[in-house]
């Protein structure tokens, strides 16, 4: 094997050390992990994988390594980042991440611990190729790692081009061929070329109109939320699974786990029977240190609404997304021969993160049949406008 | 909720039963089964499941009545079976559709008495609708049902735009805006109206050209067959799973419950450590005894080949795919006002379905280390020539 | 023939007027107009017309008919218009519009005079519909006008989607099949549906991209202010070609005639031998009553740096854009079931005006040899900084 | 310039030397002649043109040669070729290409005589290329000439995908990503690598259901016939234009000429007021005499027709096509490391030349009020059966 047909990219070309990584079962392992978790309950056909996209992602590194001119050592090495960059992911990818890093102290790109005595780190160096090295442009670090974690990502590139195919929505399709040509080092930072802030806005454009309509959907986020409970109850009895092994789980083992273990909500998720919306709060009308709240205050406003609502614990869920922020207003562009960030070249970014700001919603979820008992205890509980029920 | 976005068909109109059957427990299952199984293994991208195919069936089910200009009673209950047509699917779909049959003797198209007594049966009265009458169209029967299941079935048309766009093999692609415009009932029998003999050998075509790259390529048959096994041996330690559970499982289900009982199998398979051709074999050089060969045989030659090879009988695996078939060839077609089948307006067919038979490959699989040995031993035991080894 | 196929919108079914209308001349010489004129010779794929393009429009007015449950007279007459709206464009569309406009004192929406007395107003009666009616609808007129010329028109949705497939440039691609579902009437306003700001956020993101990445490169502005200036010298040879013959041209006819009769435009223009930009002045950069300088001034301009710069007067275009705007900026959202314009709704508004004002120029275009002292003469004319030399 | 967007393929790379070939008039003319001549008047969208066709062979064979690992001095050759391989056609491509053959004895592919003394060879010499060598390459001299010029050459990949794109009918469509990674040299011939007889089978399954569907339309095939009719009736008006003149035409130039000098042609050409078939007959109802008529011959017979009929000569076109032929049936493939021609190694070959064949139609061509007529006296004139009429 030495292509693998993408239906995105159409064909990739693996080399020798990227075909030796992918017959790992740290990498196969991704492809039991879907890209966008709970978004295919509102999105049908969005059940790729991240096996396809960490392929992808493959590709458009090699692309954008061949127009920087970059080969040799430093480039294998920055492939063999780019094919593992999601290893660290737990099942259900974000869904699980804060979970993770709660209990273990680690974040997704972490992922040193993780490879070091496995396959992974073996086949690295039967091809020379170092194992840390490949784990500190996961994490972002030297001028090479800015490709695989940084403003002008491609990581980035490729998710938003794939979920646009595989979900259907066409916000996402940014030009990646005219990206990857415009990437440019000055002074070890990542720019885009001269006649790009156009570039660089559609990035940002793309994630916000992506963000709104695909990522952030509410069906999406109640999904979501109702996974991390169940998670976090199936690690809170002890016998069943430990943090690590759980890390390590894929899509399936947690679904099947959920139902067995957790069924209140395992069933329900399996079957998208899912929590209504009893409350939905925008930023404007929520107070400063509700948006801001831990997450062992948000699970004790879970338990005082449900008592007050006189239903059980485990029917309500209080979901607060963290304060928007675009990653991509710090992506630099070439202005008349200066470096600016995007943030000073252009005023879509303002208006981007206000409409970002516009977006954001607090809510509460419950069982269809305790909806209004719940919205009624959660805005007496939260302190909360009555116009935010629904 | 009154319409889904599709990443093939676009926005999919759901009307009221449509809406309330996509709710049943039944129908949402099918988003836990894969279009392909076993495809993705080969084609990373092909991760689509029965769920959105089903959608897609319904819509192409409502556009060819809209053309055919059938509506009222009869179309509601086409529509309804477009969407349910796929519910009696097992596990991994086509892959254990055989074990289903030959353990319960129900065809996969028989639905009647799986959703008799369910959420499905109950949607459809509530909506003035015969649970019988929709079992009937799903199984072919009548005017319309033809729509759903037969030569020209929008099935068929929804599956190959469908797996092309999924995959990235082009070859599916059929102008299936045209087909539906080109029906016309004759007599009863669904055919497609006069200029439309290259429209009819297309469908042909692009199933023959997806036939060989895609759905019978031999990694993925590997896989499948590994998997066919694994889930018999899975059914045959009574107590883990009945027959009637393992068809009502989905996907993850059977992933779990095979890695925890059937490990030797279980866990190549989710790790895509797959076993290899000992042995492939032409229709021409393979006896037609064993081409014919039955069920048992085949695991008895298994046991054979793993004796006389001094390997674990889990070691063999023979698959002998059915005598190659197109149904394609017999749809019918206008052609100077006068109904022909196919194969009679285009010589195409015969040529295909030679092509077919050429395709045609029995093959002999096992894990690599053995793979010397189960060659030499399966050339003896089948008595196969030489130079079917690989 | 029912159906037209379209790269774009797939099958485009006509109705018995709709097949009569495309046999006239007059819709016929849409073949011959190009959809973005000069913009091909900067993205080669884009020769796509304004004849599928009308194709297109009709269509989409006949999907959004539909989900606005309108029929009869009413959507005959709608359908009509959407076919025509663009029949009153001269030879290369946008480009010579303004010439027309100033001559004529007709813009391209006003079909009245041109169709009357032609095949298309008797195509028109003889299916029972009345022109007058079709031309007010072109111009916009009434509640159903809206949706041929206002903010949420089809027409806008279509070449957004088209220009995008055929230039390859993907910002355009919107989600037109959201967009004609959200359509809905209130108080005889076309608006958009509830929990729609996203998708009427993403028709004017859409515009603004493809403002600077496609309608309004640089390359494409000098042809066409070459072929503008040479039109004009055209029209001002008496004996050649009158204004009402100009404006009934299509593009093959002005290219040879301009080939022959103003040679020295004509044949760089279909060469493309482009003149270069002397000057590139930024909107902070220019003065006000330079932004808004009339025809005549502009001309006037162009003789006086000719002279000082010792060329001849044919070797100096200025260009001066219009102030920039954004007709989508008033697009009608229901918000919390109240109607509010776009720009009340969405902060993005006043961003996107700000990028376009950013990405307004000034242009100062002359023969390569000549580049020099043009600009030299150019910026002491018209009284402009140093730095916007090129 | 360093790359241009292409709606196909993407981002094109140019090297300085196609950079500097593109701004020659010569290939600029390219920008004026439409792949598909009369194509558009069926498949609107279809208006798409052989500059960007050329753009698109020289980015496949700039492919093809990495995946050859061909570079250097021959590399740059081939990738010339490419670019220019289509600059002998005349004004409307394939349509005109027998007129000038006949009259000047050149074959479109001939490009030595009419690049020599331009700014072509003078490019080519500026970057040290020999225009002789690239013009032998056009012809499809030598090794590397069988890609631009023979079974597997990366013309056809291209134009089947691009006619697909912008026809929008999808059997174009294929993986010419596959293809050109599959190519080989077995003894200085050009071959697909082992398993790709399905590859192989898929060019010749494209390009048979194209011709069928796209290029042979019957409304295209009567265009161009009325064109091709129009332009000799132009050149045997010796004073109007000469021969190579003739063949330097862009289609704008040729549709003004024949409008002007051709009314009674021209004129219903530009307005597509085409000719009706007045007799189409199959291959088996036409005699062996007829199938092999010569142009001469042809033209006689619309004469006699004409006369019979009582028609002005003007009024019949009689349009024998060659014999089909496929000359993908001989491309190379590699089957268990031997070559074999497509031709033994598929059964479909055989079949898709059937198909071709019964697909074949000799035309009679008439305006639609002598269409009565003209069927008439060209039954008893070409001695055809009377159920052939229309």
């Amino acid at each position: 094997m030495n292509a693998i047909k993408d239906s995105v990219h159409d064909w990739v070309t693996l080399t020798p050390v990227a075909a030796d990584l992918l017959d790992t079962p740290t990498v196969q392992r991704l492809r039991h992990i879907k890209q966008l978790s709970t978004v295919r309950l509102v999105y049908p056909s969005a059940s790729h994988t991240r096996f396809e996209h960490s392929l992808g992602v493959y590709h458009l590194a090699d692309e954008a390594l061949r127009h920087l001119r970059v080969d040799g050592d430093r480039a294998d090495h920055l492939r063999a980042a780019a094919l593992l960059h999601d290893v660290g992911h737990g099942p259900y990818g974000h869904q699980t991440e804060e979970i993770i890093e709660r209990r273990t102290g680690r974040h997704h790109d972490e992922i040193q611990g993780l490879i070091g005595g496995t396959e992974v780190a073996e086949t690295l160096r039967e091809h020379d190729l170092s194992p840390e090295r490949v784990a500190d442009l996961v994490r972002g670090e030297g001028e090479l790692g800015q490709l695989i974690s940084g403003e002008l990502d491609v990581d980035r590139m490729d998710y938003l081009v794939r979920d646009a195919h595989h979900t259907g929505v066409p916000y996402g399709s940014i030009d990646h061929g005219r990206l990857v040509r415009s990437l440019r080092y000055r002074d070890g930072e990542l720019v885009l070329a001269e006649g790009n802030v156009r570039t660089a806005e559609s990035l940002l454009l793309a994630r916000g109109l992506m963000n709104g309509i695909v990522y952030r959907h509410h069906v999406s986020r109640i999904a979501g939320s109702m996974l991390e409970r169940a998670a976090e109850r199936l690690l809170d009895r002890k016998n069943e699974v430990d943090i690590e092994q759980f890390a390590r789980m894929a899509d399936h083992d947690l679904l099947v786990a959920l139902r067995e273990h957790v069924p209140e909500l395992g069933e329900r998720i399996e079957r998208r029977n899912l929590f209504k919306r009893a409350l939905w709060a925008e930023l404007a009308d929520t107070p400063a240190h509700l948006v801001d709240i831990s997450h062992a205050e948000e699970r004790a406003a879970e338990r005082d609404i449900a008592e007050r609502a006189g239903v059980d614990e485990t029917a309500v869920i209080v979901d607060v997304p963290r304060r928007p922020s675009m990653k991509e207003s710090n992506a630099r562009v070439l202005v008349g021969g200066v470096v600016q960030r995007l943030e000073e070249a252009s005023g879509l970014v303002g208006a981007i993160r206000s409409a970002q700001r516009g977006g954001w919603r607090l809510g509460v979820f419950a069982p269809a049949s305790e909806r209004g008992a719940v919205g009624d205890a959660a805005v007496d509980v939260l302190g909360l406008p009555e116009r935010v029920r629904r």
